[in-house]
């Protein structure tokens, strides 16, 4: 079985700002959960803002709480407002419902982590998590909408 | 009097799990408190996100904490959002106002726990629940909407 | 590689209360985690007061943070009370360092869970958890002081 | 006036990684915080507890929050316990006063921002930070006690 190592996750990082740069987008935040949804590898580029830390981690958190990705999340946020805010207390700030946090799959099926990035569209966010993780070799779900 | 003891409480958490399983579900978390609130016995089946114990605990948690099953907090939570996030804050995020928390009662209709389920659709999760606590020989209370 | 699912945490559990039993031991608590420290199993017999689960689930917790059994991490605590009392703040209270908290490995060495127990004197907890986890197929490491 | 950057942040963060494997020491996790206490670059090694993020945050935050690096902070946490316990309490946890934290400042003084490492002994995970932050060509001030 394929699980998350820090090795992979520097890459995911590193993939992810290089299609960032590609696309010309703003600086981003990456962040890289296990799938117990602690950090392993985290970057920040220059001139973005001090909550965006709590923003990338919130989007990989909130995947990895629900077991879905963050457009799934953001769609029954949508539907469920209450639930969901229920759920930013009893995660105590952790859920952060958006696309952009992208569920790590291993072959299996497995989750074995998650990636959240913060700084550009939700979409735009999400395409670099997805790039990052398919250059790792692993298996990106960002949460279909039913 | 019957109050909650670990050998009902396992029965239930167990008995929930084989409804689940006939019919076909997502893997659940299950989570019995006693009237005071407090864990008594806990399954989380594999492949389950991470914020499932809390949203499990959550939903016994808040029914017991208003004393009404978590289909009539739903109903209320949908009428009353501010109160409800006042709730989630007061409670340090114990409140979960959604259907499959389910309130435990004896044959003299005292409240002596709670059930909370969380995994596959909300009336799935209540099915679950409702049937655990009728094979331990106690009484369901999911809260009726008014 | 084997990790911990629902039907080995289980089995840690029952057991544990079962050496408990054979033993004569006062009412325990029973806490199983997962290696990313997210419930999977627990049980809490009657007569126990309403803060044992967060000491049981509080010895296992420790023990994944600092990767390091509740015994070894009481010899550190007695060494270094200045930090356990950071540490008690920076993990929002969720380390317990006492015996009884118990790593749980597979046969690579690679952490899969852990075990917290409470109840009893800290030795017998320990005992316990030692006892399920190897009832298990797993193998135990409550942490040798150095 | 020479500030911190990513490239700079993720060159200590690897330095200090090259640094522990020259040297043979266990698996570190490495935090880069700039000078408002916000996370720029972080790698976690594999098999390292989960609290670790917060440690190796915790060290860094704590040197930010006083001015002054682990080792000096160590030292007055010794002489001072309560203040330290309501400083952990002030800070959310988020002031660790173990030697491994240690400011980075620039040529003219000033504090730019603070390595956090922990996962060894903590006089090696300082020693690693002080290399990173030199091989970056910054100044480590790691905290001298008085």
């Amino acid at each position: 079985m394929t699980s998350l190592n820090l090795e992979k996750a520097s890459r995911i990082v590193d993939a992810a700002l290089e299609h960032a740069a590609s696309q010309g987008m703003k600086p981003l935040t990456v962040a890289v959960l296990d799938a117990g949804g602690h950090l392993v590898a985290f970057k920040r580029q220059d001139r973005t803002g001090i909550l965006r830390p709590a923003i990338a981690q919130g989007k990989a958190w909130g995947a990895l709480g629900m077991g879905l990705g963050g457009r799934a999340l953001a769609q029954r946020a949508e539907m469920a407002p209450a639930f969901f805010t229920a759920l930013a207390s009893a995660s105590d700030g952790r859920v952060i419902p958006v696309p952009g946090g992208v569920l790590i799959k291993n072959a299996e099926g497995d989750v074995v982590g998650a990636v959240g990035i913060s700084g550009d569209l939700p979409d735009n966010d999400e395409a670099c998590a997805v790039y990052g993780i398919e250059q790792a070799g692993l298996i990106a779900d960002p949460g279909q909408p039913h």
